[in-house]
């Protein structure tokens, strides 16, 4: 049997491109013969913004819907105000591409140091819905820059697009060992959104009896993720406080140079998008230091969507193996630990 | 000189009672001769919402006017539902008297187990805007329990408002020695009111050239509280940030049995009220478990916000004695912890 997979690549800004590389030399060593890909590599981020003053032109997402899936690096550089690339480029494309479910691992590898004390056993995933809540990026400012202005920030949420991402989480967690399921918001202060997320999480748990659920507010959350982070087998949460979460998720899991994402839609309708959770670095960009593991494990989620889920795991077991030796190892290169991870999950 | 502090107690449910008593004993050791406290406890919580179907009257509200300071143990039980008594009453209070300095000090004392691994110094402020945000009870929903439902929150940000606090917690920093101030937003996503946020937080800037600054998203401020906690002085940031913040914060300081916070109306037009930052814990409620150390420090704030600068200090380093000596000691009751802190106090 033959295959081929169109993947679009945006390496973008920073160490983005350096870990794509990375991402891909083992993607091209992990595929079976007769599996090509085919990559086609946009240009988008932080140096096309200045020459050209576009982050997403309507063109280049249509091009994009062509491809099986999208791998990204990083984009945003100090040099493009905050939120232009952010809100123009990654937020666009994961609402263009309805990206509802942004699934993101918490998983400490064997041998990975926490800044835990007493290496708890972590092993969870968060689903962070992805189209909805603060980030629809409703509202405005009001007597702009006098004294008397207002700026607001509508945060929409719909029974539509919660029970899509409550349901996604809920055979997420019937499929795994633990089968426990963990909603996450403020209800008892975000009482409109928090009750609809409430209510949907109760009755959509009534077709996962085998699921047990319970509730967390989000600043009790971050407490258990630092105290008691072995409790949380599957997490469900609003787009912001599965931003937030994930990255404390990853920090206790030994860092976002090892934090992978997907950006999910799962009716396939568009491509699903595979990132690091890492911003681009420019301090570290450019120098060979980056870690480039994020990125590999975000092309397993990558695989693993499209249904090859041998090669997925071959390569989450190359990277386990890979940082179970690190502990005592020398400091390596962007690539040469891509080059370690090559041999792994060819040999 | 006699003085007389008119104090309003508001014990409410669970721990509350029991950690409020704890707090007064020691508030009353503490004082100096010729300083009378008269209390007048107020009776709010679950127990009162189930008899009378109140939160909080209007009456009461216009009493508690009458004080010189509230201090509050703990509101809430699984019994009433979320949000009931959050917004009816402790939400309430906080708008109703213009808290808008929500105070909570993140400090790892010594001898004091952390779960972080290295045992970390910590030692920083974080001044939580009170009175609006995505905390002002602005939304609602639309088609309500059908598959077309609605749920909005609207973030409410005045440039009053924020310019107020952000100005608090300038000349907090300008009077630490590390004269360190950190901004938390999420500016890069919500682009209206984070913007906000860091255009008067630069400009007021301009009034503490003294102050070092920086600004973190409040994803990467989450890492950097387990990863790097003693690169914090004063954090600036928004009520649900702040929320959230606070709690980890606590977490990674021994827990939240030791956080205190004070919610300020720097004004003096209104009351400003103390109160531990852990919840009423019905699971341990009655049963003198509970560890009334936080509430201890909620009085020292208390204190200090009166001008007893002096008889706050002196809880402060009975505390930071007490828990030096908690290491190896035995498991205490709640009432043995308080008797233990007013011989300290007293001696
Ligand atoms: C860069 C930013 C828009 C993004 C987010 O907030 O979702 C990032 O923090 C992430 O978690 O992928
Ligand atoms: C109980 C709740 C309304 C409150 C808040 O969200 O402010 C609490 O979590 C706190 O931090 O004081």
């Amino acid at each position: 049997m033959s295959r081929s997979i169109r993947l679009a690549v945006i390496p973008g800004d920073g160490i983005g491109q350096e870990v794509v590389a990375e991402g891909l030399k083992v993607l091209g060593a992990v595929l079976p013969a007769g599996t090509k890909v085919e990559t086609t590599e946009y240009d988008l981020g932080a140096r096309r913004w200045h020459a050209t003053g576009e982050t997403l032109p309507d063109s280049v997402l249509e091009e994009l819907k062509g491809h099986d899936a999208i791998l990204l690096g990083a984009v945003g550089d100090p040099s493009v105000p905050s939120g232009v690339l952010e809100r123009g480029l990654l937020l666009k494309l994961r609402f263009a591409f309805d990206h509802h479910v942004n699934l993101r691992p918490g998983k400490l590898f064997p041998g990975v140091k926490s800044p835990l004390a007493g290496e708890p056993e972590i092993d969870f995933v968060v689903v962070r819905e992805g189209t909805e809540g603060p980030y629809v990026g409703n509202g405005g400012t009001l007597r702009t820059g006098t004294p008397q202005e207002v700026a607001t920030e509508v945060s929409l949420n719909t029974a539509f697009g919660i029970e899509r991402v409550v349901r996604d989480a809920y055979r997420r967690a019937a499929a795994r060992p633990r089968k426990k399921l963990t909603l996450v918001h403020k209800n008892n202060v975000l009482v409109h959104a928090g009750h609809l997320w409430t209510r949907i999480f109760e009755r959509v748990g009534q077709e996962f009896p085998e699921v047990t659920t319970d509730y967390l507010h989000v600043d009790a959350a971050t407490i258990f993720l630092v105290t008691q982070p072995q409790r949380f087998d599957v997490i469900v949460t609003d787009n912001l406080f599965g931003d937030i979460l994930t990255d404390l998720a990853a920090a206790v899991t030994g860092g976002i140079g090892l934090a992978a994402s997907g950006n999910i839609n799962p009716s396939g309708e568009f491509p699903s998008m595979f990132e690091p959770v890492h911003g681009s670095a420019p301090d570290i960009a450019g120098q060979g230091k980056a870690d480039p593991t994020a990125t590999v494990l975000s092309v397993a989620m990558l695989l693993e969507h499209l249904g090859l889920t041998a090669e997925a795991a071959r390569i989450e077991a190359a990277v386990a193996a890979d940082l179970a030796e690190r502990v005592d190892g020398p400091a390596r290169s962007t690539s040469q630990i891509g080059d370690a991870l090559v041999t792994r999950v060819a040999g």
